[in-house]
């Protein structure tokens, strides 16, 4: 094993019914005063906004809420949400919501505690010294937002999608109820939980250098998301599904499967992935969809990866029989198919992205370089990625 | 899935070499002045202490040493050093050695904060309120105490072990170096890692009703343990073995075995156990090879457990066919078989336990009743267990 630094302080709590736990959390830091943070419309439909502020407030706890948060974060939203933490003088920022919104929220955390503009931080022109506490609530697993030190905010300005991670800036309590994620539409399921898988075969594939027993662990965690992505469909009020399936979202980047790795991960699918993002305003789930298998493909066809490929099938995607024994390549299709079988596109095409936008998404791609771990890219390697995926 | 609340914040460092790691930590929270906590010889042999007294007064760090915490660490031992970390106004406690040390360190923290006795807050005859932060050095992996709020502490004056829980004594930094441990005699490496083995199977075997994820993640951890520890004697210098034996033994009892189901564990055979160990001073790993393979016989003799042994038969001890077709029962004869083979007792008698000591043992054990979940406990059933174990 290589060395490694693990920290994942963020207390979780899991569960149906556990909204119930913020405000005792809350209480028991002495928070006074907390911005909320929304983003659409379920957490209005589904009553747990006006619960929480009707809760707090009852308890003598001021609130005021900024909401709208988009998917792929907006750094004018999170100005404008800074700007209402530091009027108010928030002890506290509290994320209802997905991924977009607890990444928007350490944004803000870090923003509010601070004298200097969010994305001066992150750009690391200055340092973050503090952030207000996060106690939030989120309502569609698959991020590991909720637990983890990191954010992507897109710039609309200059059309950049950059990462933001921080130690100050971990959820102090993270809360989890799957029976929050009923009313979610399926296809954004899809897309969160292909994200959660993504997030633990960024690191299974890049490397084989780690102990055995880490990547057993990915896989059972891999194994389980399919599993459950299959069953979901014929079972959408199955406590036990959907319970495990956001367990398995909470925790897939929680770090745990980079451990002892000489490399955290991959990550090209995520890099190039979030350069579409950034142009298209496409769903993280359906990026990591669309480049994913057509990553693996070219690193296949680059020689790279054949033991880690052979094991995927095998062990993560249950292929039992591959076309001349070539368990790679077999298990690369299984894995398009099975996004496929979400109803989910597997190429750019069927992502309604035209092949002359190519050279502009990997020029966007390649300003994050370096990237890359089983095979190191460049943007000549990004861009047959991307002619991989037409 | 049951409701559940994780929490493990303790920052862990882990590899070759992370001792390094330990000033800067310090020092990033303006530590001054630490007590630090030994056990036998080895961080004197190895030079671990030395290096460590020599770093910290080198950066202006005061520090004082106790020194001889046993295993089944004494009270005795932690109110003298209690006394000691407040004459000396310590702000921070380090333990450098195994799980007795970390164990004796979480009493030592909390009691150097209050005014009250540490057995007294023990009893919670008054709570727990503040605890000096603790940063340490794992040298023998197992107990898992380096990463969470328990310790286990023998009132030797009245021969009662008991336990100690409370969020505020998770030490803050747990360093884990596996070369560290090349030096500490084989038999106490497996005593170690059986104990973290028996961290898993308590959950594990306690309750089918969590999510399959979580088994299959209790499995591979169990493999891993078993795997390593067959391989070791032929490789006692492989830092890939030694790395994945401390990994699995670091993370075995960190909460996450337990997570989702409806109890925390069985623990039967760790509260028997323990009565061994307040009785004879027996090493915790030896106790627990004696009672468990015993307990799990007792629990197949009434007829319980029968789905969630012969899982363990084939996804743990790796039985492929059993007589009869009764992998429950060709699974506990495996692990028994196992604990056998690292020369560990697998019965009282081979421990040197007479037969009539069992009735005190047994009300000892039965002291800290409620426990049990596959088969809840009583001192009628203790006594079974016990005469089982004979």
């Amino acid at each position: 094993m290589h060395t490694f630094t693990y920290h994942s302080p963020t207390k979780i709590i899991f569960g149906e019914g556990t909204v119930s736990h913020l405000l005792p959390e809350l209480k028991a830091s002495s928070i006074a005063r907390a911005l909320l943070l929304t983003g659409g419309k379920s957490v209005y439909a589904s009553g747990l906004h006006d619960r929480v502020v009707k809760e707090l407030g009852e308890a003598g706890i001021v609130t005021e809420t900024v909401s709208g948060v988009q998917p792929n974060p907006r750094l004018s939203k999170v100005r404008e949400a800074v700007a209402r933490a530091k009027e108010m003088h928030a002890q506290a920022i509290i994320p209802l919501g997905g991924g977009s919104v607890f990444d928007s929220s350490k944004a803000i955390a870090a923003g509010a505690a601070s004298e200097y503009d969010i994305w001066d931080l992150m750009l690391k022109k200055h340092p973050v010294t503090a952030a207000l506490p996060i106690y939030g609530v989120m309502t569609l697993s698959g991020t590991s937002s909720e637990i983890n030190d990191t954010a992507m905010i897109t710039n609309e300005d200059t059309q950049e999608k950059f990462p933001f991670f921080n130690a100050l800036v971990f959820p102090k309590v993270a809360i989890v109820d799957p029976v929050l994620q009923y009313t979610v539409p399926l296809n954004q399921i899809y897309y969160c939980s292909l994200d959660a898988l993504s997030h633990i075969l960024e690191p299974y594939l890049a490397t084989a250098d780690t102990c055995n027993v880490v990547s057993e662990h990915c896989e059972a965690y891999a194994r389980a998301i399919i599993r459950c992505l299959r069953s979901l469909p014929q079972a959408l009020h199955n406590y036990e599904i959907r319970s495990e399936l956001a367990f398995c979202g909470t925790y897939a980047h929680s770090g745990w499967a980079s451990v002892g790795r000489s490399r955290r991960g991959d990550f090209s699918s995520h890099r190039i992935g979030h350069a579409l993002g950034a142009f298209y305003d496409l769903p993280h789930g359906i990026t990591i969809g669309v480049i994913m298998p057509n990553w693996m493909q070219f690193a296949y066809d680059q020689g790279k990866g054949h033991e880690i490929f052979t094991r995927f099938a095998k062990n993560i995607m249950g292929v039992t029989e591959a076309p001349g024994n070539d368990f790679a390549l077999a298990g690369i299709k299984e894995f398009r198919k099975f996004i496929r079988s979400l109803g989910m596109p597997v190429s750019l095409t069927e992502a309604d992205i035209d092949a002359k936008d190519i050279p502009a998404l990997a020029d966007n791609a390649a300003r994050t370089l370096p990237f890359g771990a089983l095979v190191p890219m460049d943007v000549a390697a990004i861009t047959a990625v991307l002619k991989q995926s037409l």
